[in-house]
């Protein structure tokens, strides 16, 4: 099997133009939570919270299609406030795709107001390469996966320029104003433990050594980075030490099995299965009470294990922002 | 949660007419291993080996649709012979769906004269409910799943249900002829640790005891069976326990982890990525010889980690199967 390429020096570059006098932050508890520092309440948001489960999200975006919303910044910046107005969520992620220019970032940063801290994000490199070879979905990713057997140079050449675009991209959104940034490596659960950690770890380390390095050379704000590879179950103790400062789950991972292979010095992110939200209101907060016992109220950031689904009824999103914010404080207070 | 509906007393019944003089095996090098008992290789054989990878397999099928295909004894059983001729595979599987009457297997029993097992199959309860419920492929499960939480009871009558079927169709096969049966809670990967434990388990628990207290009552030979439970990860310690001689691997668990879950007295299958079989076939050799070398040789069945995929090449399958052989025998012969 081919080695991972190696990253070349940066060319050029130089001092971004970095806007200035955003609003101060009223709510730091994601970011406490991110950092391993104390919290309250367990910090709270959920992966897709800016999407088509929200009604006002079909009246705003109207019958344009995904990219043309992706490349207006203004309709960007409502679109990522929506759910803060519905519910009170502890971060704001920005809704983009990963072709989207920074602006967006920072005008709903201003808008924010300092409410929560906003999210910036990116796909992964091997998740990226395997949208770019399927063309679309695919169930078992067997195009893209056929790549990594029969051309592992190749593909790490691709990967390599997908880990390059990705470092500047998130780089670029820390200079726009972002807070913390999550990378996704949404298709990790097709790779298996080679796989994964010859054509996918090598650049996700990659990603977080040379994202701080670059911020720290531009004098920008050295935010948390989450890293979540849906379905990695096989990989969570080499995801603990691949320099992220959190650990997103997926829903088929036990908190307390988590907790035990990633060790104390990361936040765990999660996890609670997205269909859960389907369950009548009080099944909810049985549920998120459960998951807030076995993961502990500190060192973790409450969220789905996946995204909301698009029929998923708005109150029942509330439901579980509110018990988390309930039960967290709860426990906090009788421990 | 609702709890799982126990199971009523059998409804009359009564001996089955069971089928006899059949050919002698020759080859139960896989039987052996699904006992536990000591094999000179390890035996191999592949999910989905009947399948449309194969150019005869079109050339029979024909134009004819799956359902079709299914109901017809003397296709199924050409089909279900058509990889044997290709590559020296250590067992056969019906070619079948979940709706199939047995005597296709009769047919196919005495077609193989014995060269190797034949094993039967059938889908188990969850995965059974998804796809009734889903009406089709799903990337979430999301409606069946919301079944689960909106309405368990419902729910539970619905597995215990297919479970029933399940048991007596399973049994039917034993009947009919078959050597092995092998369950596939292919969608088990959709649940998480919870839902599993709800939903899936107690009905795969049943079905083993159900099969076989069914099969000394009638007097048939009490079969090894095979659980193949598709990303369940996070339930190998339990299905280890379910009354199973066999626990089948999908290709994102370690062998030596699974190895030191289900402790000593199961024998495991698997779990080679299906799409290892696209590399050159040095590169599958080389796989494969990590594979055993992981797992050893005894209580082990060679496996891919899923089906065949149909734009396989049929010479890299027969590459995997005689690597498993040679290797294995190599393996033995210096230990």
């Amino acid at each position: 099997m081919a080695a991972p390429v190696p990253r070349t020096e940066e060319q050029g570059g130089g001092k971004m133009a970095v806007p200035k006098g955003f609003p101060k932050l009223k709510n730091d508890t994601f970011l406490r939570a991110a950092r391993g520092e104390e919290t309250e309440y367990t910090p709270v948001w959920c992966m897709r919270q800016a999407g088509r489960f929200l009604p006002e999200f079909h009246e705003i975006r109207g019958s344009q299609d995904f990219f043309t919303t992706c490349r207006s910044p203004k309709l960007c910046c409502e679109l990522t406030l929506q759910p803060l107005r519905r519910f009170p969520l502890d971060a704001a992620i920005i809704f983009s795709d990963i072709l989207v220019v920074p602006q967006a970032i920072t005008l709903t940063r201003h808008s924010l107001e300092g409410k929560v801290p906003l999210i910036g994000f990116s796909g992964a490199p091997w998740t990226l390469m395997s949208y770019m070879i399927e063309g679309g979905g695919s169930t078992t990713m067997a195009k893209a996966k056929s790549w990594l057997y029969r051309h592992p140079e190749a593909s790490h050449r691709l990967l390599r320029l997908l880990a390059d675009v990705i470092i500047d991209y998130l780089v670029g959104q820390v200079a726009a104003g972002a807070q913390a940034l999550q990378l996704f490596e949404s298709h990790a659960g097709h790779l298996g433990p080679q796989l994964f950690q010859d054509f996918a770890l090598p650049y996700i380390r990659d990603i977080a050594q040379a994202v701080k390095s670059k911020l720290k050379e531009e004098a920008l704000p050295l935010v948390p980075m989450i890293i979540f590879a849906k379905d990695a179950h096989y990989a969570l103790r080499d995801l603990a030490h691949a320099g992220y400062e959190v650990v997103g789950l997926d829903w088929t991972i036990r908190p307390q099995e988590a907790r035990a292979q990633v060790g104390k010095d990361v936040t765990l992110q999660g996890n609670l299965d997205p269909c859960a939200l389907y369950a009548p209101k009080e099944k909810i907060g049985e549920l998120v009470k459960k998951m807030l016992e076995s993961f502990g109220t500190q060192r973790y950031i409450a969220n789905l294990g996946h995204g909301i689904y698009p029929d998923m009824n708005p109150e029942h999103v509330g439901a579980f922002v509110e018990a988390v914010h309930a039960h967290s404080r709860h426990i906090n207070k009788h421990s």
